[in-house]
């Protein structure tokens, strides 16, 4: 890669813009906040978007659409919803243009709508509408819908994948005759995003719930999964909320239980968006540029020839000529690049920064040892191997890649994981980044202060943790559990 | 299906609305114009989807996503689209909400738009804005990549699927160093799209241009597939344009050529919508409900156990277990419904209303005699075969049904073919319904006189067709190759 790419160490913000921008992943678009994602971008996220899909429809949900608009007075039927989500947000307030006399077009003053209609920021409030249609009965239950969607939420400051004005995401929305259900839904839909993001990103996680003050607005219990980025800040890679019956108050919906009794509606939703993408960056990416888990990566292997001559091509060509098909028999993702446009160190550095999991190159005097050399991207390794032994050695490698991916990604989270004794040592260790466990006392004030001194917050409440007493780390009141706190974006 | 469900014959719209909203396709939501996407109809859009989206990258085309708004100037830029598009949309003028002391939330009027962002109602004038920058030489060049997307057009007279103010769609944007190279792309779009249409919809389509005066906004040329409904009207099933350099002079987007000399990039757009349900609905469906072709049946085959008590459910479920695993392995689509909660009788309805392509049904007597009872929707033809031959006959059954559902569209499209001598039979043809060829003038005025006389539109210039000369059907004009009318969707 060129020389005057930017240093992890060096400038961590600045690299990520790179690789976002040279492996042609995504790009800022003239609206604001808005951005564009390029197609090896879009490929890799179509990746993320197929196999999470599969896996809801696995665990028993099928996919539906809900409109985009949302009447301005729904927002404010839920109380807390309205707080977390009504404020900045796109606001249609007119349905038609006309011809300026002066050239161009303005807005027709005639066309104004008598309510206002909010770019969907999140679809509770419409959803839970339109539930009030479907649910008369214990019989209608459970519904389990997941809906594919761009949404709006008007950011002021913006960074491509991580916080956009729009992104793409799904959002799960699920209806169910008892509380037990709707938590068991909430807890199982945390667990397909762990497994998702572990299994398929590579990408280590911490499972949690969220303290009151950092719920989502409207859920009664926040359940996420917070991922560990190289520069030891954290990043919240999906949510899953348990919403009780607040949306079912707020849109009046019930259901005849089984012995005839009305009761409200419990829900559940859950999310994760293209910012799992930025997680997908940070994590594995090296001065080099991107490195890509072999599960989502639009190309797993990318060959490359090394010839001169029209005649040469000819020569390497044929001989590569089975083995790309064998490859493709397995289904594995190659990419012969036998471009003549571009010489092969160029092609090594583009495959390099665009995070290939495998490279492939073969040259005359490979040909005659009857070998060929391959590289991994995330270790750099390379070796010269049989031709022969070949396909064996990649389709061996891929799941190896895989899992030593996941394997780094483990040991960095646990390395940064912290339990400091005292205040001082607190702030320090968030200063030097990572996980950092410490008793809490329980209370907003507490934890608002600690944010204000540290710039750190609560990530989560750990799943997995024992009880034990303690006291807090900043007024020494007394604990039952340490909750994890670290820097984030 | 119920006895109020209301008849082809003597309400055909009626009938259409009953079955979308009978076979729990769509419905209306609260937000004027959008519509509610339930999950039965959202599968078969998925079924559409998946099998276009796989169409599209084997032509070579990638996906991408574009920013959702449009600020409003560039709507402007290209003087013919801004004509056809920037009049009827929502428009986004302020970007926050604030709490009222009335309570509720209302619009704060500090926060307006320097300028108004407009929901996309199609994209090319975003896209050819940050093609801009993705274009410099030929080598950067064609650039063949689609966006799946929700669109917003403020559509006055809504219907289910037919016309609703948002849409879901998918929208091929391609770029390209030569006008030949332009051309070919937006035939060979088109010729994808007779193909989805005609081999996975089985619905028969008819090829043809527009005229001058129903060509898209800003396009110098554009294809149409028109499909007709069992009512004799006409629809558009999809459009492939050829934008010439309308864009790209609109935004400045130049090339370098292999000679070194800057040209204009010459550009095509191609879409089609959710429209497409509404074609497939009223292509197929019958008086008991809707006719699937099993190519995008959500369910193929739906096997109801006939049974009395929880041990009779047993013996029927046991030795039904087999075939429905034999049916799986196979890739076939099976709903074995065992729910006690409705009777046989109610679930035949369900499956019949919901155009499952085949029905299994297997009683205590069927068990006796080795037999089961096969029911096709499409021609309600039942018989009872020997059980352990049911998989190979439902084998053989579900593409014979997908072909017999093209036949019977094709014949019905070529049952309506007239060709009127004179303007009195012109228009009787036209009240009677199907695709009415005549001569034409080539005049805008003609088109428009008919238009208004007639209520019947030029659907196209067919592109199978002899030249011949002739007078106009309305004029009298010579005129050189017949064209297509018909009233229409």
């Amino acid at each position: 890669m060129a020389k005057n790419f930017a240093k992890r160490s060096e400038n961590y913000s600045e690299w990520y813009n790179e690789i976002v921008k040279r492996a042609d992943l995504a790009e800022n678009s003239d609206v604001r906040g808005c951005m564009v994602i390029k197609p090896y971008g879009y490929a890799i996220w179509e990746r993320m978007k197929a196999q999470l899909d599969k896996m809801f429809k696995e665990t028993g949900h099928q996919n539906a659409y809900f409109p985009l608009f949302i009447p301005k007075s729904y927002l404010s039927k839920e109380a807390d919803h309205v707080e977390g989500f009504a404020k900045e947000c796109a606001v249609v307030t007119h349905y038609r243009l006309k011809n300026d006399p002066d050239g161009g077009v303005v807005v027709d003053p005639q066309a104004k709508l008598e309510e206002e209609l909010i770019v969907r920021p999140t679809s509770e409030t419409i959803i839970w509408n339109t539930y009030k249609k479907w649910i008369q009965s214990y019989r209608d239950l459970p519904i389990l819908v997941n809906q594919w969607a761009n949404v709006v939420r008007w950011e002021m400051r913006t960074r491509l994948f991580l916080r956009t004005a729009e992104f793409l995401w799904q959002e799960g929305h699920t209806a169910h005759a008892t509380k037990q259900e709707a938590v068991e839904e909430t807890e199982k839909m945390l667990d397909v995003y762990a497994e998702f993001v572990e299994k398929f990103m590579a990408v280590a996680v911490l499972k949690g719930r969220k303290t009151e003050s950092e719920r989502f607005a409207g859920a009664l219990d926040t359940y996420c999964i917070e991922a560990l980025m190289q520069d030891g800040k954290a990043l919240q890679a999906g949510t899953s909320h348990f919403l009780g019956q607040n949306f079912a108050k707020a849109f009046d919906v019930k259901f005849a239980s089984k012995e005839g009794k009305q009761d409200y509606v419990w829900a559940t939703s859950w999310g994760v968006s293209t910012r799992l993408m930025g997680a997908l960056i940070m994590s594995h990416s090296d001065d080099l540029g991107l490195v890509l888990p072999p599960e989502l990566a639009p190309i797993q292997v990318a060959i490359i020839p090394i010839y001169k001559g029209e005649e040469g091509l000819r020569t390497i060509s044929d001989a590569l000529s089975p083995l790309i098909k064998e490859l493709k028999e397995k289904n594995i993702r190659v990419k012969y690049d036998n471009r003549d446009t571009h010489k092969p160190g160029w092609k090594f550095s583009e495959y390099e920064f665009k995070g290939v999991p495998i490279r492939l190159a073969l040259g005359a005097r490979d040909l005659e040892n009857g070998t060929i050399e391959i590289t991994r991207r995330d270790t750099s390794e390379k070796k010269s191997v049989s031709f022969t032994a070949a396909v064996a050695e990649i389709e061996a490698l891929l799941p190896k890649i895989q899992e030593e991916l996941l394997q780094k990604s483990k040991e960095r989270m646990q390395k940064t994981v912290s339990h400091p004794e005292n205040f001082e040592a607190f702030k320090s260790a968030l200063d030097k980044g990572g996980f950092v466990y410490a008793h809490w006392d329980g209370s907003a004030e507490t934890e608002e202060q600690i944010k204000k001194q540290t710039k750190a917050t609560i990530r989560c409440i750990p799943l997995e943790q024992i009880k034990e007493q303690g006291a807090c780390i900043l007024t020494g009141k007394p604990s039952t559990q340490k909750v994890v706190f670290a820097k984030a974006y």
